[in-house]
């Protein structure tokens, strides 16, 4: 394991049980349900999101099976929405492994997304905490709202204001949530819940950033989709609101700004290397690198501690890693 | 208004309170969301469910306000699930208003049912009780686990026990959940509780077998659907289930036995028109009635009240209602 991610050594037991909990889920439900649930379970990720849940609430002393509890439900809200979002996007491949949906048909996959939804709830609700279902369910409402807005608004915006929003709500809200939920089950001050809400709000949003950088630098084989894939989508991200900005004159720019994006292949390719080469690439890591700065001193208003440390080396990796 | 539904009038002023939450929980979020809530509340139904919530929480003395979160949770869950319900079987009409699947795209459609859960779940963790989201949680996931089972059996089920946990997960569970959850935030003893229990599970076994014999005795213009159609979807339902041990020699029976439903439509509609004019439905009628009596002698355990007799209404006019 690189160094980087050394932060999941010490909660590399709790994520084992984490996942067991999200296992048990299906048990005595339909096999098949069982069956898709392994399968999601299996196409992993890091469990990130987990890992600040619990990192956090250990830090703050939070009962251990509730923060188990907790970080399950978090990680299937997570898993649930991946569900829905590859069935509507029609992805055939997540980290390299075929989606629910290429594999069954569209009806199933929104139920077992649904089914997941059902049982992160009840998850949420196992920890005996109001305020966690309450922030918890809205989360869910603000990241929906966020694909509806994406799903009817046109296509290629150029806004910043919009890509702050469209990224808060598809990430940093639960990672915001993953943390602030830890601090709810934890006795602590109303203070430190608001440094932790905002350290959690701001590694989600640093986060997606280099999501969207590695988009572009990335190659395809690690990112399990073509390179460029937001742009080909017309999708406009950070790396390309800051080209468009520095290159008013390129045509392609231009037709961007009218709100149309390209859609020739060659055209997309060029835009792809042009804003893979230039400065926007630099610029977009210094802007995560700002929210990282931002979560770093947040933490350093919390009394030192092996997970404050732990939390520290996952936030610097988020502006490092390359998947 | 008929005296059969008599019931309704006493909850009239809250069933509108509770539409008016519904609608509210649109606000602020994207204005395509809130056409679409005004849609779905605008082709309405009876509120039967709220009105089971509204009836059960005033006669055990349920905080007010709270009742009508709840009432108006209940009712969001049921309208997420009919979202997706809909767009799953393709269905264009529900009570005889277009469907949104038949307008929107199937990425709306899902996200928009997303967006009803997500907002059910926050209606549900605003009444402050954990039992509550538990209970809530737990009927999503039967609710949709049942609709899995149905998805992935073989269709042309016909066997007895196979219907009742069917129509339990369809129908009853959210039934029982409406008026169990309005004791739960009541302050009454465990007994009140496993009698409102049973009571809500009664009519809502009632209500669906009456589902399926409507199914074969309305006509297409109420039903909004043609007469018949769960036959047509190879769904045995209990008039069916009735006829076959009647009729063993029939070859269309012989073939459901097989497991083989009929496909021809000449052949479904003599199989329907053969159910509609057997004891089957009368019957099928027995049986509803008996969780009718059941439901009505379950609510003479409590104190008579004017909600108690407005619940024996509601629970008389289940095997009377025509649609």
């Amino acid at each position: 394991m690189s160094t980087t991610t050394s932060f999941l050594i010490p909660v590399q037991e709790q994520i084992h049980q984490v996942e067991n909990l999200m296992q048990f889920q299906a048990e005595g439900h339909h096999p098949d349900l069982q069956a898709a649930l392994r399968h999601l379970l299996a196409s992993g990720g890091k469990r990130i999101r987990p890992t600040v849940t619990l990192l956090v609430g250990r830090m703050l002393g939070a009962p251990q099976e509730k923060l188990i509890t907790l970080a399950a439900a978090i990680e299937l809200l997570h898993t649930a929405t991946l569900v829905h979002d590859d069935l509507i996007d029609g992805a055939l491949l997540r980290r390299g492994i075929p989606t629910l949906n290429s594999q069954w048909s569209p009806g199933a996959t929104v139920l077992t997304g649904d089914f997941l939804f059902a049982r992160a709830a009840k998850l949420a609700a196992d920890t005996e905490s109001i305020p966690v279902m309450s922030l918890f369910s809205n989360t869910l409402s603000v990241i929906v709202n966020g694909e509806i807005s994406q799903l009817f608004s046109s296509r290629c915006q150029a806004d910043r204001e919009g890509y702050y929003q469209r990224i808060y709500a598809k990430t940093a809200s639960l990672f915001e949530t993953s943390a602030t939920c830890a601090a709810l089950i934890s006795v602590v001050s109303e203070e430190t819940i608001q440094i932790i809400r905002s350290y959690g709000f701001n590694i989600g949003m640093a986060f997606q950033i280099m999501d969207d950088v590695l988009d572009f630098v990335s190659d395809s084989s690690k990112l399990g989709k073509p390179v460029g894939s937001d742009l080909r989508q017309g999708l406009i991200t950070l790396p390309t609101l800051y080209y468009i900005e520095d290159h008013p004159d390129d045509d392609l720019v231009q037709q961007i700004i009218e709100g149309r994006c390209p859609h020739y292949e060659e055209d997309i390719q060029r835009l792809v290397d042009c804003i893979r080469d230039s400065h926007a690439i630099e610029q977009s890591i210094t802007e995560a690198e700002r929210y990282v700065n931002e979560a770093f001193n947040g933490l350093q208003k919390l009394p030192p501690c092996p997970e404050r440390t732990h939390l520290e080396e996952l936030t610097l990796y988020i502006t490092r890693r390359e998947i």
